[in-house]
């Protein structure tokens, strides 16, 4: 199984187009030890040949681009394309806005939760995607799910399970209140090989860490985890917004209820931050916190990375 | 006054992500004479400080981290960006889908006619652009409107006046036939320094020429027009889709009723081909079709081309 990482960044990517903070002023001027980040996706697959996203990100044309994998062949017809299928974690927009990138008549899957799948119907411009060539698949919490697309069967099992989130932001309302979301709204995918029986997690949002979550994570080969925040309060203290890391539904790397901790005993074979946001000083190689997490085992994604598995 | 093509591609942009057809395999193998193209945009300033950009395509963050001068200068606050407005010509998700990329609680200005306002408006996805920050100003036909964004006037005129087009594909329906749409669903754009009175058009989209049109550009010192296809029938021929230009709302660039033959008199002192598709054998710099273009005095734009005037 390969596992591409097309974006490590966190809604509004690596620089955001409006910060002007540290972080966001040493990409742009291509300090040293900053790489530019797009936004959060992985691609997925069994044969290298056809491949599932996990999330779908405003970047992704620029994503594909980049990825020679995810453009059709010289021996395909006119019109095709190696993405069979989309899984979606939420219905933030930094993972459902690339679906708008995938129009032109082409026939795919998306794998979705109830809630996401309305919202995405209660958007007229999502009707780009015409329900003959693109159906939407509904996953059920803790029930496997074949993973095919375009009628050809990818040889991946999802298991979607529900971490504590937060809906997306467009969607708060006085009817759905940004906290005490419902099950079901921030996905964690289990992504299982079906002949190798290999598998990996993926969870690029999760607000808190509980049993249920250490139980399933324990020993596992791989994990992409949130890698939002350092700190709780680094938006705060960067003066960007007035939001705590909790607030905007991502636990935070560092502290007594932060990752690092969580994982300690975990016995994780490979742990890696994924969707980082512009304020993260990990995102810095050759700073401190990067050094605190490299010694505790883990590593911070860069576009581009490609894992076998 | 400046003038930038942040993206010169039709919807899906050069390559496309699901188009295998001869143009898009040889700029995807780098071919000599073939170039990348994003979607369709123009940023104008008159002070290189502040912008105002027309339409945002789908690769806005992409346009905007290839232009320096679109990310906020050390001088600024935490969070800032000199683009203080967007106008769009119409509502296809090739020019509005960048508004997605422009959330994060910054201040700017949207015009657009009332149908892409109202059409934006249901769908609840672009609410992440927040009222009291992003007004949506509406564009009366015929009717000069002085261009401002977060509190800064850009000293610029916007006059917009229909042409003949079509609504977006995401908005036809039974009850919204795609063609004999209604006047605004397409505009063209002259803009005006207020301050030279130097002016240029924009006319991306353009179903036919007319007498009007022919009249309001005869002698204009700038013209970037709909260069989507160059034969009525070369998507079919090439078995892309079954659309003729005429039926997805372009006139072609060839023909009796093509923009080479319209323009003939004009006498318009520089005109530009802009939104390419990736159909159009003027893509390639060294086809018989680029040296037709190229003969009658035409450009064809490519990204990142800068215009003062």
């Amino acid at each position: 199984m390969w596992i591409k990482v097309l974006g490590s960044g966190a809604g509004g990517g690596f620089p955001q187009w409006n910060c002007n903070c540290a972080n966001c002023q040493a990409v742009r001027s291509h300090a040293p030890g900053f790489y530019p980040r797009t936004q959060s996706s992985l691609a997925v697959s069994t044969d290298r040949l056809n491949w599932l996203l996990l999330n779908a990100s405003p970047d992704l044309r620029e994503q594909i681009a980049k990825t020679p994998q995810l453009a059709p062949s010289h021996a395909d017809c006119v019109r095709a394309s190696p993405i069979k299928a989309v899984a979606l974690t939420n219905g933030d927009v930094d993972h459902v806005a690339g679906l708008l990138s995938m129009r032109e008549a082409q026939p795919f899957s998306v794998y979705a939760a109830r809630r996401v799948i309305d919202a995405l119907g209660a958007n007229p411009i999502f009707s780009i995607l015409q329900p003959q060539l693109v159906p939407l698949v509904e996953l059920q919490l803790d029930k496997r799910q074949e993973v095919s697309g375009a009628q050809i069967d990818l040889g991946l099992e999802l298991l979607p399970f529900s971490v504590p989130g937060k809906i997306a932001l467009y969607l708060e309302n006085k009817h759905a209140p940004n906290f005490g979301t419902q099950a079901g709204d921030t996905l964690g995918f289990k992504i299982t090989n079906t002949k190798s029986g290999k598998f990996f997690y993926y969870i690029p949002g999760c607000a808190q860490f509980n049993q249920s979550l250490s139980d399933r994570l324990h020993e596992a080969p791989l994990v992409f985890f949130d890698g939002t925040l350092f700190h709780e309060n680094e938006m705060i203290d960067q003066g960007l917004i007035g939001k705590t890391g909790s607030r905007m539904g991502h636990m935070n790397i560092d502290g007594p209820d932060g990752s690092l901790k969580a994982f300690e005993k975990l016995n994780v074979v490979r742990k890696i931050y994924i969707h980082l946001n512009n304020s993260n000083p990990a995102l810095n190689d050759f700073s401190r916190e990067h050094a605190i997490v490299t010694a505790a085992g883990w590593e911070v994604a860069k576009d581009g990375l490609e894992i076998e598995l």
